[in-house]
Parts: structure tokens; C-alpha cells; sequence
């Protein structure tokens, strides 16, 4: 792989880990809850990714370096040094991060296998907010994706979309990567500080409804 | 892919697409919710045997045709052109609809990869209630298929080997096809309007037992 | 496929299931959501694994006689000659059974696959907590490995660690798997008898901490 692919896929991955380890200190898990919860923040969108290519053993598995980050990130949670505010604005923060990256190496990593271009949006897309939902399952919380305040899948399918056109028209892939990834995570950042919306799903029979105010 | 079958995957997409729309509705997710819910409901059950087969990429990545019911799905649902009534049943019959035409896709699919006969029943019970499963552990639902209340794995495990059977003998698959998928469908529905029941699966021990009522 | 290690397989997959039936027992489920959640709990971990190694259809599908154990399993649990006691003791035991068997089996199993070491320690650790969380995260409880009374993934890294070197060493693979899967469920076991903690994953805001006493 690419040697600036990977640092951006390994940063995206300290990133997710960083809102794993957030999220199972939040939960009052021990360490090993976090390394695992870190792993599947972190690694979980890209190992779906792979699998869904089928070219073999996913990046995650077969490169050892990959767990770097998480180790990392779990540390940096562990020993205080990152550290949730009562706003959680942390943890949103580093999920930011992490979408914004992913959705870039998603798209690329699909471009190169030699995916069609909507297949390539579908795999920035996965990437993005597959790691962040498996995260939110397994600790037994209603996905990021799903809260309606703010926008989040939307700013990945952007980034992803931009990213195909990038790499049709063979773009200087740095450049571009830096001012897609920028838009994308401030895109997230300013819905959220706002509170964005996007038009509920259908008609509301009034029950069940999740509540507003956060996770 | 045969044409035929094809067919028979994006409607079965159609009507867990719906499903997924609808519980999104229900729960008060947005638009986009909404779109991701109903391709984890409509594409995951077959994505995740295309991946459990390990023939490559996907069918619903790698064919954007599959995004199309999926998409209608979700407006559909948005412009309350479809809404779930009080009792929850335009749901459920979408559901079953799911249910009995992917229980037929996945066994011919994987009948076709050349696997065993136990292996394709496997499959395709996993195809038609993997989607719904997904659906309703994302969407942080008890899922259908642990709902006491009517059959609902059985019907497809029941369709599936009707089809291996289609399939050793070389039967005419589309009418066949239609017969196996309008039985599953009926023993689907029957078996919700009348109440029906397996047994326990043990000795309660009094806690934790999920209610009866709904999803 | 070796003949002892299917056995052991066979075995894993056995206890796991168990364990996927008395929870479909306490929750009330019937015959066939304990089916479907002791297929889960018993070839969940492996199908996992399978799918991450990448060499085809997984052995949970391609070899029926892997649902022979699952089968078992359940009628064990129906018929009632299986249940929980009021401590919940017997679940725990099988699980801790499965645990020990399983990152054994995946570490065995990705290490013939050619992987390099600190993939077979994750891919045995991924087999031997995968088929347990799915189980968990399915009945919509929250999983076992994040579970802060006892430590649980632990023994298992420690084992599929122990397992990499036995290989590496070509040491007798039969007489060491039995001590290092002997090794894993004493410590499992003790653990959860001692109420074992490894220390908590960072600050705890003093929100949402998830309860001590059980699952």
C-alpha cells in the first residue's frame, strides 16, 4: 500500500480508537473492554471494507502495525491524558477525525481494488461509519448514525463522492485528500455545533421515538 | 445472474427496504437513518451470504441496480406514501415478503456456487432473516426472529429445503419458485394472525423474559 | 482438516452453543431463536474467523457436521437434562469452556492459513470472543467480554500468545493444546470465582456505568 494511504488510514484509526476508549471509559469497562472496543472502533470499518473487496486477508489482520494506534489511543484514555468533558464534545471530536479519514481511504482503497464508482462511494461510506456503529452496538447504544441532531453519513457520502471525482480525473490524491478530509470534518463539526437536521423518515406514530439530546 | 433471479432479488430488497424504512420512521431517525437502515435491512442478509460464499465482491457493491429499491424504498416511506398503521402490520407483511423471496434467492445462489445441499438450506435461511436481523440489532430491537409470537425462521428454513429439492431435481424454477415463496409468505402471515407458537427453549427461570407484544 | 482438531472444534462449538441455549432459555425465547442463538454463540467465532483468513466458504458451512454439536446442544437445553442455576453458574461454565477451546482452534487455524504471529494471536482471540459477543449483542444484552467482574479476553490472548509459540516450536500440538486450553479456563473460572478486576478503562464521568452483578 501506498506509504501515505497507510498514514492516513492509521491516523483515522488512532482517531476511532481515541472515541472507543472514550466510550468503554464512559461505560465504566476495564482495560481490556477498551482495547476491544477501541479495536472495533478503529479497525472495524476497514476489516468490513476488506471483506466486501475479498482480496484476501483484511489490512488490519494481516499488518501488525495497525494495532499501533489503538494501543496508543487506549493509553492515552487509560492514563487520563485524553479525557471526556462533560460536553463529550472529546469523543464527537475524534469520531469526526475518524469519519473524515475513512471515508477518503475507503474510497481510494475500493478505486484501486477496481470497483465500479458507486461501489466506491458505498465502500468510503462503509468504512466511514462502520467502525463507529459497530462501536455503539457492542456497547449497547443507539448508533452516532442514527441521532438526528447533526449530520453524519451525509458528510461521508460527500467526501466519498468528491473522492471518486478526484481519482477519475487523476488529481494530485495529497492535495485533494487534504481539502476533501477538511470539508468533510468541518462539515460534521458546524452540524453538530448547530444542530443540523436533515427531514425525519416518514410519519411519526409517536412512540419510540429516541431522544434528542445525545448519543 | 439469470434475470429471473435478479428480479427476485430487488424485489425481496424492495420489501425489507421498506421494513427497514418503516422501524426508522417508528423510531424517529432521519432521511439518512432512514437510507442506511433500509439497505442493512434490504442488501445485509445478501451481502452477507455473498460474503460467506467468498466469490468476491458483493453482488449489491458490485451491481448498483441494487441500490435502486433501496431508494425507492426510503421515499416511498418519506412522502407517507407508505406509513404503518397502528398495528404495526405493513411492516410485518413487507417483512414477510422479504422473507419468502430471499430464502429462495440465497438457496438457488448458493445451489449455484456448488455447495452442499445442507450448506445452501444454511444459506439461504441466513439470506432471509440476516437482513431483518441487522435491521433490528442496529436499530437496538429485540430482532424478529427471537420474537415469540409466530414462526418465523421456520418458514424459511421450510422454503429453503423445498428449493434444494426444486433445485436436485431440476424442477422449473420460476414456477416453482413462486409456489415455494407464496407458502413461506403463507405460513408467515397465518402463523402471525393466529398467534402460533414453538415451545420454550427451556425451563424459565422467571427473569428477563422479553414481553410478548410487539416488535 | 486434522481429525483432533475438528474434534476440538466440534467441542468449542458444542460448549458455546450450550451457552447460547440457556440464554435463549432465560429469555424467553422458543425452540428456534435458541437454535439460531446457539448457532451464533457456537459458529459464530469460527465463521468469523473463516471469513477474515479468506479462503472460502467457511467450515461452519461447508462441513454439516458442525451443526450436529448445536443441535445437541439445544435439545440438552429443551428437554431440561441442561439448566441454569440460579447463579447463572452452567452458562458461564460452557462459555468458559468454548473460550478456552476456540482461541486454541483459531490460533491453530490461521497459523496453517500461513498468517504472520500477531495475527494468529488476534485471529484466535477474535474466535474465541466472536461467537460469545454475536450471542450477546444479538440478545441484546451487553456482551460478556465487557463484563468488568472476571476477566475474559485475557485468558484467551494468553492462550492463542501460548499457542503461537507452541507452533512456532513445533512442539507436540495435542499434549500442549490440552494444557494451554487447560490453562485458559482455569483462569477464566478462578477469575470469575475470585471476582478478578483488571483496573477500569479511564476516568469515569459518573454516567452510564453499566451494573457489576451479572451479564
Amino acid at each position: 500500500m501506498d506509504l501515505a494511504l497507510l498514514a492516513v488510514e492509521l491516523l483515522g484509526t488512532f482517531a476511532f480508537a481515541v472515541s472507543g476508549a472514550l466510550l468503554a471509559a464512559r461505560k465504566g469497562f476495564d482495560v481490556v473492554g477498551s482495547l476491544l472496543l477501541a479495536s472495533m472502533a478503529g479497525l472495524g470499518g476497514g476489516v468490513t471494507r476488506d471483506i466486501i473487496i475479498g482480496e484476501g486477508t483484511p489490512a488490519a489482520f494481516s499488518q501488525p502495525i495497525y494495532l499501533a494506534p489503538v494501543l496508543v489511543a487506549v493509553v492515552l484514555v487509560l492514563t487520563g491524558l485524553l479525557h471526556e468533558t462533560r460536553l463529550r464534545r472529546t469523543l464527537l471530536v475524534f469520531d469526526a477525525v475518524g469519519l473524515s479519514l475513512f471515508c477518503l481511504t475507503g474510497t481510494v482503497i475500493a478505486y484501486n481494488a477496481g470497483l465500479n464508482e458507486i461501489a466506491c462511494v458505498l465502500l468510503g461510506v462503509t468504512t466511514a461509519v462502520g467502525g463507529g456503529a459497530m462501536r455503539d452496538v457492542v456497547a449497547n447504544e443507539t448508533p452516532q448514525i442514527f441521532n438526528p441532531r447533526g449530520v453524519y453519513a451525509v458528510p461521508a457520502m460527500f467526501g466519498a463522492g468528491l473522492m471518486v471525482i478526484v481519482l477519475s480525473y487523476e488529481l494530485p490524491l495529497i492535495w485533494a485528500g487534504l481539502v476533501v478530509s477538511s470539508l468533510v470534518f468541518a462539515l460534521r463539526m458546524i452540524s453538530l455545533k448547530r444542530g443540523w437536521r436533515v427531514p425525519l423518515a416518514g410519519r411519526r406514530s409517536g412512540r419510540a421515538a429516541i431522544s434528542d439530546g445525545g448519543t
